[in-house]
Order: C-alpha cells, then structure tokens, then sequence
C-alpha cells in the first residue's frame, strides 16, 4: 500500500476506534514505546503513554458510541515518521487534528494526537488568516 | 549537539522569528521542501508552502515584534522526523502548540505548526480530561 494510504487508514483505525469508544482498539493504535503524547483541544498536553490511555479511558467511560466524524484528511509521509491532518466533528464541535505516525513492525502507529477548535469546517480554499496568529 | 536540544533550538529559532516579525527569518525556518502544513488557531490547515509564508507575512505586517512567549517544550525525535509540544502565550491567551521538523542537510527544518487554546498554563500534572475529547 502506497504510504500514504497507509497513513490515512491508520488514521481511520485512529477514529474507528474513537468513535467506537473501544479502549482496547484505541490503546492498539497508539505507539508501543514511551514517547507519546496527545493534546485533547482546551487541555495540556499528555507526555506519558499510560496517562494518554487513561485520559482515553475516561472519555470513553459508560458510553457505547461517540459521534465524531472526520473530513479532508490530508497525509505527509516522510521516511519512518508521517502525518495526517483532517477535521473532526463532534456534535457542533469543529475541530482541526493532528496525527503523528511512526512505523513500527510494518505499521504506522500514532505518536501524537492534538484538535483544537476552528470555527467552521471550511472551504477547499478558505482566507489566509489576517489577525495574529 | 543532541537530537533533543537540536529540535528545541530549531523550534526557539521559529519562535525569534515569530516574536521579532522576521519574515525571511520565518520563511528560513520552515522546510525547503513542497510539503509542509499550519494549523493557525481557529482557522483551517494551510497545506501549501507559499500559502504559509503568505499567511505570516500578514500576520507581521507594520509589525516590528509581537509579544509571544513560550514555556514547557519537550522535544520527541524519531530519526529524520521530530516535534516539540510547547505552551505560546500571546497575551492573554495560552496556546498549546505542536511543532513538526524533518532533518535537511543537517538542519531541522519545520514541516507542520500547530497551536489551539488550552484553559490556561497548567501545572506540570494536571488533571486528565473528563469530558468527551
């Protein structure tokens, strides 16, 4: 599979399991070794792999399913490391994520998770930013 | 130098360019290559390289420095990649950033810039999420 297909089905195993609120799944997706991290949008960054997967279990906590949905998922492939980038919609929630892959065994798994908020899920081409950052 | 302390200076060297409104400065940090991506907060991903460079040339303009402070950087390599987590704080508000580098000719170079709004500098343990993502 070209690489980035790969990525991008990854990042659907990603959100699969998210919406499937399927810890083991989630907790499949993510990195084997310590160096990871995951910024859930309005909180710190998580540094540690077992408070990531714990912060995962919370979320999940008691519900079946989780109504998040992703659109214009984009991926960069560069040699062991790679990215997507994409959309989710949680409820009126528009967020913008990023994933970081690495290969590991012949799969890419995900180093890092951040969304923050963008205010609506735009345009192909929407306006350059004019305010400060 | 170390992998590590390479990307924290890679990522300080973004942030002077930031600060100061150095615009050859910025446009030096970023990747000489086509892909590269910038997730300005609330806005969408900017996935096109002279897109980026355009997006700070307004975000500087009749600027000569803008009040932007960082604290907490981890660094993660993973061989020709790595990012640095950072908080950015611009007055009042705290952003939490992710910053991606892919070695060139020696340099780490930025690929991808991420930054969205946190609640507020944390403590180095804060709190794991409880609500839905």
């Amino acid at each position: 599979m070209p690489e980035r297909a790969a990525l991008l089905a990854a990042n659907e195993a990603f959100y699969r399991a998210f919406a499937g609120a399927d810890l083991a799944a989630m907790t499949d997706v993510w990195t084997a070794g310590p160096l990871a991290s995951c910024t859930h949008p309005g909180w710190p960054p998580l540094t540690d792999r077992d408070e990531i997967v714990e912060s995962w279990r919370r979320i999940f906590d008691g519900q079946s399913a989780i109504g998040v949905a992703i659109a214009g998922a984009v991926a960069f492939a560069h040699g062991e490391a790679g990215y997507v980038l994409c959309y989710e919609r949680i409820g009126d929630a528009v967020m913008a994520a990023t994933n970081i892959f690495r290969r590991e065994g012949g799969r890419w798994r995900l180093l890092h998770h951040q969304a923050g908020p963008v205010a609506q899920m735009p345009e192909p081409r929407a306006e350059s930013p004019r305010r400060v950052h």
